[in-house]
C-alpha cells in the first residue's frame, strides 16, 4: 500500500512526460489513497460565457486517476483510460482555479478505478463528479494497451 | 436544507409505497445530505456463485437515492431515475448484509444526484460504487415524468 | 470472428448456469456481434405504478451482454460486470415483454465492451440505453476476477 | 420532428457561437435524428505518443450531440451537459480525423440524450462510445441551467 513516488517526484514525472501541459496541473497533496490536484485556469480552459469547458473538466478528472495510479505503481506505468462517467452538477467559477479531489477506490491488477470530485476554488459545492477506470498493462508488459 | 422527513418518517413512507420489498431495506442513519441504508440479504438477493446479484445491487443504489431526495422533498415527490453509472470493485460477501453510503451531491429544481458506496457489512473495502440521477416533476406536477 | 456457440447452444447453456431465472430471458437472436433477448415479463419485474423496475432493466441488459460474450467465447467464460452506465429514457409498458438489442462493441483479452437499447415489444421508441463492460479472466485462468 | 435548422444553418451557426473552434469541427450529415460530425485533427488535440487525446474526444462528442439539439431547438436552445459516460475502446489513429456518428435517442421537454460512436477516419472499429445528456431550458427561460 505504500506509494511508488511521493509528491515532488511525482510532480517530476509529470513534468517530464506532459510537457506542453505540466504547467496546467499542480500536485496539492498526495496519500496513499488520494491526490488532490489543482487546474490552473487559464484563456484556453474557458468556454463561451467563460466558465471551465467541459474538456478541461474531463481533463483534470483524467490526470487526477492517473497520477494517483502512477503514485502507487510508479513511473513504469503505461495505464489507459479505458471508461469514464461525469455528472455536471453547478456552473463552475471562470476565475478561479479548478481543485480535483481524487479517491483511489481500486487498484487491482488490470484495472484501477478512483472517482473525483471537482471544486471551484474557495467553493463547497461540487460543479462535477467523475469516476475513470484505467486498464494496467500485465506485470512485464512494455505496452500499455485497451484491454 | 432541512428534512421534509425524520428516520421514521421516512421508513413509514417507505413500507407504505413498497409494500413488497419494504423488509428488504433499512434506513440505518440519516443526514441532510447523506443517507445509510442496509440491504437485508436473503436468497432471492443472491446470484449463482452465491455473491449478491449485479440486480440487487442497482436496487439498493437506486432506492438509497430515492430514499434521500424523499427526506428533503417530501412525500409528494415522484422522482425517476434517469440515469446511473455503476462500478463493480469486488467480489460481495454472499453471507454478510449489504450497505449503502450514500451522498447527496445535488438537490436542484428538476435533477438530483446521489453518488452511492456499497460495502459487504464488516468490509471496509467498497464492493462497487454508483451515482443515480433523478429526474424531479415540475413543482405543482401530479406526474412524475423522464424529463 | 466466430460464434463459439450458436443460438440453441447458447440458450441451452444459460438454462444449466441460471436455473433460477432462466425462464425469464430468451435468446431472440444472435450474431457475430449482436444479440436480441426477450425478458418475459412477470409480476416479480414490475414495480408500483406497473412498469418494469430498474433492477429488472438492469437484469436484462447485464444478460444480453454476457450472453453475447458467452456465445463468442464458449462456455469456460467466467467474465464478470464491471461497469455500467444505463440511461433511462420513457416509461416502459407493464403489460408488454422487454426486448434488448445488443451490439458488442469489442472483445479484447481481458475487456468486452457491449451496449444495448431497451424496447417495450411494439413501441420504436427506446426506453432505456445501457452499455455493459465485462472482465474477462485471463486465458488458462480457472476463476473470474473484477480485474 | 422536424429539424429547426438544416446543415448550413447549423454550420453557420457553430461558426458564430464558437468562433475560437468552429474550424475543428465539421457538419459532415443531418437528419432528424442523427448528426455526423468531423473533427479536423491538429496538434492541440494530440497527446504524448501521437494519438488523439482523451478532452478531444470528449469535446467532439459534446459538441456532437449539442449540434443536433440544436439543429431540432434552433438557435435560442441554452443546453448544458448534465451527464457524460464514456468508454474508451482502441487507440485512435494520432495522423487521421476522427469521426462522430451520434444518434438522437430522446428530446424531451428538459432532457436530450445522444449516444455516439467515435472512429479514425478510414476504419469500421469504433475508438469510442459515449453518451451526452443536455438539460434543456424551460419553455420561456433565458437562461441555461443545471437542472
Amino acid at each position: 500500500m505504500a506509494l511508488a513516488m511521493n509528491r515532488d517526484e511525482l510532480s517530476q514525472y509529470l513534468k517530464e512526460v506532459f510537457p506542453q501541459v505540466h504547467k496546467d496541473f499542480v500536485v496539492e497533496d498526495l496519500t496513499e489513497d488520494s491526490i488532490t490536484m489543482r487546474l490552473v485556469v487559464q484563456d484556453q480552459h474557458l468556454r463561451p460565457g467563460g466558465t471551465v469547458s467541459g474538456p478541461s473538466m474531463f481533463g483534470l478528472a483524467d490526470v487526477s486517476v492517473y497520477a494517483m495510479v502512477l503514485a502507487r505503481k510508479g513511473r513504469q506505468s503505461l495505464a489507459v483510460t479505458t471508461n469514464s462517467s461525469f455528472d455536471f452538477l453547478r456552473k463552475p467559477e471562470g476565475g478561479a482555479d479548478m481543485i480535483a479531489a481524487c479517491r483511489l477506490l481500486k487498484l487491482g491488477k488490470t484495472l484501477a478505478v478512483g472517482d473525483v470530485l471537482l471544486y471551484s476554488e474557495g467553493s463547497d459545492l461540487p460543479v462535477a463528479r467523475a469516476t475513470m477506470t484505467y486498464s494496467l498493462p500485465p506485470a512485464g508488459s512494455a505496452a500499455a494497451n485497451f484491454g
